[in-house]
């Protein structure tokens, strides 16, 4: 048995696995305002109650796995800093540890979610994947050789910052231009809000009115609708998809590309076109053409990487 | 005692090195237009030539490592496809092996560049460095844990058509918008052509009066002379290669970037701004700033990789 742990900016998971089933989890409220003692706090406590609700005793548990957003220091299971949730030098592994005397591993969340794809998801088909999650940003994660790809330091796999055009819109990392400025499910809703404010009529905008926001499911409404607005934004939105992955096939000609987020939920309406366009934006066409699909765990894939890590930490 | 090869659309040079210093060489013009089969028998030719010039026998020969442009076969040892040579399916290894009964190891020549800079040359001081060569287009080849990243099937590292803009300058390829289109010296030659004709009482225009043309060499003789036009054009240009070299430390996270090509003659001239500039523009800045610095070997680097492709073949 093992535990796997994925601490993200609004929720913290606890589950509790033995191989890759996930026996029991927990979701609790991440609250990151509170201060870093008070969510590992929360934490053990929710660690404990798993392990109850489990039946499982602490000798049954080999070890416990953490994925979690921000810049880490994976050797000394410590978060440098996170800008989500406003930490600085926190001792999350030591913290855990006084509590649960069990080896304890640390990556980041998007290295998580694509080794849990690996192992037990989509990926577990394939020699090398990266994984593409589509979300505020867009994340990335990077498998090749049976090895997480971490670069010199582990600062490897920052995807969501490659260019989309030069000198173009500000994205919050303070770069002009990046792909998840242009590409990302946020991106996608400032895009389709300026789109029906120009377009009353259109279906985005009732939708709009209906559900008092527009978020990536109505958006995919309205898509999937025809509206001819939402059509529009889609195309656009699904080039700059296309751009970005093309870049990935470039530099990592991966044998897979796995699909991530809430919008993988959309399935062959993102991925017919998508694989249209890379086949046709790739240097080497159909020579280095990936198998491009949906993730499959969903919010599962960071619990069930994040338990792996005993095998994964180098 | 061991022969490295680089076979390149202009010249062919081959090596006899003990360990990495070269102990003679030749260079002929390769007049790809002739056909493989002619091309490979020179090839051969000057194989046995710079043999008889070292003094040594078939048997002090551990054997021939290649490096050469286009798609590889690297398993069977042929070039599927070349568009710098217009070839198809040439048999290079078994060709050679033919005449010489040693083994054979073909690799991509950017790989080969890499791989001699990394033993060799700037980066024999690096655990990880991506080479990134400024030429005709921008060419790449990434050293990890000791190896070559080759990717799922050799097609990784295709940098130099990473995206600097959607919907951009056509490039070569047929993909609008690569790097290459901006960054590369062709690049660089043809901005300063439009330049030069604008500005006719510019250095630029004058140097290309000059000399005939305008090249890397006469351009950066202008940029040391503060021509005004000549600065605005380095300004440009100096923001192009940072902008992909950027995006290779957002991927790779490499300890060393090593600048490579005819340019990396002009040294600090590019690497002050240039570093300047990645550490602005880079998502984690000093965290995952790589040293870079310019290549040692010049046009060595290809027969020495080449030479060292019996430990890097897989």
């Amino acid at each position: 048995m093992r535990i796997g742990i994925d601490i993200g900016g609004t929720t913290v998971t606890v589950g509790m696995l033995d191989d890759n089933s996930v026996i029991n989890k927990e979701t609790i409220k991440t609250y990151p305002k509170d201060g870093a003692d008070k969510v590992i706090k929360r934490i053990n406590l929710t660690i404990q109650s798993v392990i109850d609700q489990s039946g499982a005793c602490l000798s049954d548990i080999s070890h416990i796995g953490i994925g979690c957003a921000g810049m880490l220091d994976r050797s000394r299971g410590t978060i440098i800093y996170s800008n989500n949730f406003g930490w600085k030098n926190v001792l999350l592994k030591d913290k855990i540890q006084k509590v649960f005397p069990l080896p304890v591993y640390l990556e980041n969340d998007a290295n998580c979610a694509a080794l849990g794809e690996y192992v037990a998801g989509t990926g577990k088909d394939y020699n090398s994947m990266v994984m593409v999650t589509f979300g505020t940003g867009i994340g990335g994660g990077i498998i090749f050789d049976d090895k997480l790809f971490r670069g010199n330091n582990g600062f490897s796999s920052i995807i969501g910052h490659l260019l989309l055009v030069t000198d173009g819109e500000l994205c919050t990392c303070g770069r002009k231009g990046c792909w998840e400025a242009y590409g990302s499910v946020n991106a996608l809703v400032k895009d389709a809000g300026e789109l029906a404010d120009q377009n009353p009529d259109s279906m985005l905008k009732k939708l709009s009115d209906r559900d008092g926001e527009l978020n990536g499911k109505n958006i995919f409404e309205a898509i999937r609708q025809n509206d001819k607005a939402a059509c529009e934004l889609f195309s656009k939105f699904i080039h700059y998809m296309a751009e970005g992955v093309t870049d990935i096939v470039h530099v990592f000609n991966p044998q897979s590309i796995i699909i991530g987020g809430g919008i993988s939920e959309q399935g062959e309406i993102i991925l017919e076109p998508l694989r249209e366009l890379v086949l046709k934006y790739t240097y080497c066409g159909a020579t280095t053409m990936p198998v491009i699909k949906t993730a499959s765990l969903g919010n599962e894939a960071g619990i069930v990487g994040a338990a792996n890590l005993d095998k994964y930490h180098d």
